[in-house]
């Protein structure tokens, strides 16, 4: 059995595997998992991934979870051309130094922005309350304005003049559903130019 | 100049990074930054890491946050020896693994936990709800069992006979102050021959 990779489209952190697999021409089976129906709190998948998320990889007797695990993986396994996770020791610092910094920041903002917004009140019937929605946007924001300023800054891509998987991780965040009109609305801070390049590359 | 290390020993990832740093024979300018002091909120430490939170780097004129970054960039520039980062592509993922799951799980968990037990009734006068406490302490007791079953299993370390960098952001973080009163009150889950091997070796 070649490489397999356990997703839900719907996520985040698995559709920056999936670009990733799909830009490089990585030949795998893709196994749904289906979140909203609760696939993943099967006994098959927790055999696949005890930690019950997605994306997971299986690469024969091989069970890997973390998308940033996977994506590092994939890149070492299948020699994905250098730019994805750059050889040269400062520039795969930066990366590394992003792949770290989303986990509590970026990512975590914006899930809890996504959920307080659309999924929070489709569950509770009603709204959260509008406090803890603005501290959440508030803390997003603060997100945003770090990545612009600390990690993008003027550059084309957030290490550097080229796309690395920290971009993916980023713009698969950025990009999730609601999120971006909760972004669009709320800021112009994400670099127009830096979501086109990425979209575009 | 050569290597600088900003750092506060209070901090669990500052400690990863100075055992780190130590045991590995590299040599580094200790440069204090006391956040009880609040002197990670000068502008002079602003210039070496914009999020404003310890460990940092500096070497020449290129800096770098986030202690898991450090971590790497270290074992690569003084070429530690292989079991830290192991070249083995299935080990390597393995520390990739567990570096990418702790933030929003033992760390984060780790860290409620000591604000919640310490920090808070200092700073608010009183206990917080003890709802709340049991809800933060039973989350812990999740990401312990986790630890336990997914990561360290049977093994002396880890990712396997072998300690890793892994192994050093793991122990700081359960070896933390109270915490570890609070774990060892809580539960016999830390494997204590693990808990030996790591301190012992
Ligand atoms: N740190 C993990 C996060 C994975 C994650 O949060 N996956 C979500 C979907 S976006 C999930 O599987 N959630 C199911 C659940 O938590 O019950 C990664 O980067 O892979
Ligand atoms: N993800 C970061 C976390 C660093 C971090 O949270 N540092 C804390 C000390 S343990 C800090 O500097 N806190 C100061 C603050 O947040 O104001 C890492 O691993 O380096």
């Amino acid at each position: 059995m070649g490489l397999e990779l356990y997703l839900d489209l719907m996520s985040q952190p698995c559709r920056a595997v999936y670009i990733f697999a799909k830009k490089n021409g990585i030949p795998f089976q893709l196994r749904t998992i289906e979140l909203l129906k609760g696939q993943h709190y099967t006994d098959a998948f927790a055999q696949v991934n005890p930690l019950r998320k997605v994306p997971a990889l299986k690469d024969g007797d091989f069970v890997l979870a973390e998308s940033v695990a996977i994506l590092l993986y994939l890149s070492r396994k299948y020699k994905a051309p250098d730019h994805w996770y750059p050889q040269d020791l400062q520039t795969r610092a930066r990366v590394d130094e992003y792949l770290a910094w989303q986990h509590t920041a970026l990512r975590s903002c914006c899930s809890r922005a996504m959920w307080q917004k659309m999924m929070f009140p489709v569950f509770l019937g009603q709204p959260v309350p509008p406090e803890r929605l603005a501290s959440t946007l508030a803390e997003l924001d603060g997100c945003l304005q770090m990545l612009e300023d600390k990690f993008l800054q003027n550059k084309a891509f957030l290490t550097g003049p080229h796309i690395s998987v920290a971009d993916l991780v980023a713009i698969t965040e950025l990009m999730h559903d609601e999120g971006l009109s909760v972004l669009a609305a709320k800021s112009s801070r994400a670099d127009p130019n830096w979501l086109r390049g990425v979209s575009g590359w």
